[in-house]
């Protein structure tokens, strides 16, 4: 049976259950139908997640840190948890990916880009709902003191017991576990206590009971100043300071929305249990966008240009119910509503598009809708870029639609209007309540109650229905009375009067929607060093990094065959030829063999190679060689800096300069 | 008379009084002297420091702030001191700035570059010395509880003094008081609170006394982890996370010294009082490179490429005695001793370089060199990069020779060996001590006391002299005494023996030396502002920033001359054209008129303009203008991208374009 015909086979048994169960078939019945349940499960379970290549992770983590991609910071003093420094190739593959990122984000969809600070006063994070709401529930090990993340806690308890008992237990309760751990992130520090408790689970580090769990703020706080009395704190996500200048922001784009603002720079979290490399780090670098879009329209003028294209989608009721993934367009889910609207759904499509360009294999590629428990305080509808990893599915980057929440607590709270305009193609009538207030006649009455009055008049003012309720009032009794903070007033006619009138009106004030792909620049070097990894055919120790020419930290390796000195000047002219091209090059002139020499470079993933031999004082050409295939073509050096910047750019294939020049097959590299 | 024979009249009339001084002078003849000295000195200081071309800095603030290239951070909420974002203009002008100096610095020679974190934990910042050094002196308002930097108090103080009081201090007072002026910074809190009694400085917000002076540490604190107890601080320089790599980088570099290492990023400084702009704030980035070298040899292998280029150079001899600069080939310096070594002048000479190619104005940048009294903690000789701004001549970059302070200090805290190996030539005959220890009947002879023993016995290992003499003791009496922490311990002959032997060795260890360039890049950022700002001849309205293209946020602007709707396709494949030549593109089809789109551009330092009017539907060709001429030239639309790519990319000058093209002559845009 193949994946999906045992799906539907798992429906359909299910269904017979229920069936059985509501119209109170026999015990032995029932029985035999879930065990019929579960061993289809089981099998659908051993196919669900078809596992992708066997990454030798042990093989990729020993290159990386050898060859400096990624080393602990701090390493000579033993390190410190959910902290990493980018060695020289990680740090060139990290700028090149963000360059990438730019081109294909940014300056396709002139979308602006700033920089803000990485300290933030507390105003604008407690503002945000960051001081109040940004916070992991933490559990202590009541003997050692030690903290643990209480989620974390409750899924690999529950992780292990599936483990341990696969055999034993049934389906309903492997279910009902498996929902526990689901939901775990988003308990109440109650239930969460109550699960603990109902599962008996201990410290991890000395077997001891655990405290109530406490919520703990995830942000690193300062104090700025002298003083010591102001207080400030690390960003959590870049994107406040974007929220913050977007009165600016507008001015500068002319006024005219939708329109996008972008930021790459360093977020904060400090994790009760960092872990797994660069995926749950204390420091790491966003890469975000904000688009701005009136919150009635959120339909994308690019939109058609990847209406076509098909994005595997995840959305939350098949999370909830089948746990399997839809294949689908970008029209479709739009059409559907199974992605809310057509901004959202062209960043999907810009992002799928994006990490394919960087090498990530498309078949372990998901978009994933947030369930309704999940989502982050700020965010109406959210959809997370996963890819798989040898550790699992993992967020890499999310695409939230945070409405209007931003903007509307940073206006509230600093007195500054945020708002874009809307001018109507033509003039629009609208009815309105025009209020007319007599202020001398008010003043004279009520004195020293002014601070009250004025307070229940603006009160009336910005509801329209209040408004004309008061105005029958006082123009069926002459009076009418105006309650404030549990006082009353009794206004005359004379005193205040409304009446609905219709206005042309040329424009609308709106509070922006916003529009947000997140990326977390890490998860996304870790999926593709994971995704471009691979050891050469027979010989396991080999390891090649596959990175795509675009983001490859060194792009071109210039190898003399040996010590020889005559191959010197070929070799330092061609380095310089490159370097004025902008072309990173690495040379190595040591005395160790080609095949060596080679080995090193894949290691860092440099897609060309240059040997200089003993021929080339002759023939006045150069061999050339192709990362992947190892395949070589023999190249005159003088048009060989061109060739390999056009390959380097994208403007030029391998396979069509292989038209040009004699490929020399591929052998066994010693 | 011109600056030089007046700094010569100064000097012989100085030493004429100091001659009349020491012969005992009549009174009246020493005072006539000395007035003539005040005078001829006055008549130096109109000349001194030639006023740099005036600047209308109101008229810049306001275009940086309206262009959004720097904007206060936090505005909506009144902003904090100290903090700064870069808006689109100028995030843009930042990295292109960025990857200039990548290409100048590190392409070119190969340098290393990393990126570290901004927390570091206690231990690293404790080690290099930051933790109790990184300070400046506070002074607090009794009254008011507000926090002053005691130094820019005094600065501040005397200045105010000098000036109000220009006629009647006599020129030696003048100088007494510039003195404590130049050394407040590094006075030490008694010698701090002596100078405010003395001056009697107050509080200037309060006029209230002041309190004893402080240190006050400039590093941001915050705690790692849930538990509280882990202290770290946001590094206060990038060069850190340079050291803490420095065994590895070495191991990446295949061993070979000297070699650089860059970072670029994030620096803090809690700052007392932040002033100026981008020029004092408390979060920056820094550009910083650490090149390691043989502490006895300093030589750099590309000196001869830079001996020649002549340098503005003010070093501390002259600073304490003419205040005049002196230029020189960097060959002289070197020679005389000026600068210490040619590695240190390599990067003098390639900062001057640098900035030439980003648009400062040459005459207005000296290196200046640290007073002895001035230099930081880990410095043995220090030249900075000093740019004349509106301010004043502002410190833009370090260049400093940091000896091996920070190798040794995190290599001995770590217990990890940082070291450099130079392999010998040949093998070389080195007189070492070879000691011999009879662990055996040490060990029965003092069991408990091992501990005392060995601590004896390594500080012998350690001291060749002490070793010798220790021996010449045994030799002597056949027993000595070895003195640990106070207590006596009688070694015997058969215990422990030491000779001097001849011994071949082919290589040896070594703790390299750092030169670090280090950039203030907001800094550099002011200085480009400032001297590439300049307003239109007759309209002082209207101001241009002429970046060069380099460095230019956006490159080309493409305006159509009206909103005639035949424009838009041509405008549209212009921008797509440009952009997939990763040229930055900004398009303007308002309907204002073209000069006024001109200015806008101008504003933003587009340095180069492309029209599109109804000539070009017959022609096919539109008008290039360059920014800071404004002069235009009518180029086929077929030929335009690539024409601008080449300027842009600086393969084609203007001047090369206007051979082939006719000049269209500048004339006054409204």
């Amino acid at each position: 049976m193949d994946r999906d015909s045992l799906v539907a086979a798992v429906a359909r048994q299910g269904a017979a259950v229920r069936e059985l169960k509501k119209n109170g078939g026999a015990a032995a019945d029932i029985t035999a139908a879930v065990v019929e349940l579960n061993a289809l499960k089981a099998q659908l379970a051993a196919m669900a997640e078809p596992a992708g290549p066997v990454l030798n992770k042990k093989a990729l983590e020993d290159l990386l840190l050898r060859k400096m991609f990624v080393v602990p910071s701090f390493e000579i003093y033993g390190g410190v948890g959910g902290f990493y420094d980018f060695g020289p190739p990680g740090a060139a593959l990290k700028g090149n990916l963000l360059n990438a990122w730019r081109r294909h984000f940014l300056m396709e969809d002139d979308v602006l880009e700033i920089e803000c600070t990485n300290i933030m006063p507390e105003v604008v994070l407690k503002t945000s709902g960051h001081v109040d709401r940004f916070t992991d529930l933490m559990a202590k090990c009541t003997k050692s003191g030690e903290c643990y993340r209480a989620d974390k806690l409750v899924e690999d308890f529950i992780e292990n017991l599936l483990a341990k008992n696969a055999s034993t237990l049934t389906a309903a309760e492997q279910e009902k576990h498996r929902l526990v751990a689901t939901k775990a992130e988003s308990l109440t520090p109650e239930e969460m206590h109550a699960v603990i408790k109902e599962y008996g689970i201990l410290s991890p580090g000395h077997g001891a009971e655990l405290s109530f769990p406490m919520p703990f703020n995830l942000m690193f706080k300062c104090h700025i100043g002298p003083e010591g009395t102001h207080v400030g704190y690390l960003r959590p996500e870049t994107a406040q300071g974007i929220f913050l200048n977007f009165r600016r922001l507008l001015e500068y784009n002319a006024g005219k929305v939708p329109f996008g603002c972008a930021q790459i720079g360093n977020a904060f979290r400090n994790e009760i249990a960092p872990r797994n490399g660069l995926v749950r780090v204390r420091e790491f670098q966003q890469a975000e966008i904000e688009w701005f879009v009136h919150p009635e329209d959120k339909s994308h003028a690019k939109f058609s240009l990847v209406a076509d294209q098909v994005l595997t989608l995840f959305p939350k009721n098949l999370q909830l119910t089948t746990g399997k993934t839809v294949q689908m367009t970008v029209r479709d889910a739009v059409a559907q509503k199974i992605i809310a609207n057509e901004s959202l759904a062209y960043y999907l499509a810009r992002t799928s598009a994006f990490v394919q360009t960087i090498g990530i294999d498309m078949e372990r590629v998901r978009f994933r809708q947030h369930l309704d428990t999940e989502m982050a305080h700020y965010a109406c509808d959210c959809w997370d870029l996963e890819i798989q990893l040898s550790s699992g599915w993992v967020e890499c980057a999310g695409h939230a639609d945070r409405s209007c929440y931003d903007l509307q607590v940073h206006a509230a709270k600093s007195k500054v209007e945020m708002v874009g305009t809307l001018k109507y193609d033509a003039p629009r009538a609208v009815d309105v309540v025009d209020i007319k207030v007599n202020k001398g006649k008010i003043g004279k009455a009520f004195k020293a109650d002014m601070a009250f009055i004025n307070k229940g008049l603006d009160a009336l003012a910005a509801d329209d229905a209040a408004a004309m309720a008061f105005e029958a009032a006082l123009a069926a009794n002459g009076t009418a009375d105006l309650v404030v903070d549990g006082r009353t007033f009794g206004l005359a006619r004379d005193m205040w009067s409304a009446k609905k009138v219709t206005k042309n009106v040329s424009e609308e004030k709106f509070v922006p929607s916003v529009i947000e792909p997140s990326f977390g620049v890490g998860r996304i070097l870790t999926a593709v060093f994971e995704h471009t990894f691979y050891a050469r055919e027979g010989d396991e120790k080999r390891g090649v990094m596959a990175f795509p020419p675009a983001i490859a930290p060194i792009k071109v390796a210039v190898l003399p065959l040996s010590t020889a000195k005559e191959f010197t000047p070929v070799m330092v002219s061609l380095e310089k030829e490159l370097r004025s091209r902008g072309i990173a090059v690495k040379s190595d002139a040591s005395s160790v063999a080609i095949g060596r020499k080679y080995a090193r470079v894949d290691e860092l993933g440099v897609p060309f190679g240059v040997t200089i031999d003993f021929e080339t004082a002759v023939d006045q050409c150069v061999t050339v060689r192709e990362r992947d295939s190892c395949a070589q073509m023999r190249v005159p050096l003088a048009k060989v800096p061109d060739y390999l910047d056009r390959l380097v750019r994208g403007s030029l294939s391998w396979a069509d300069l292989a038209k040009e020049y004699k490929l020399i097959e591929a052998k066994k590299e010693e």
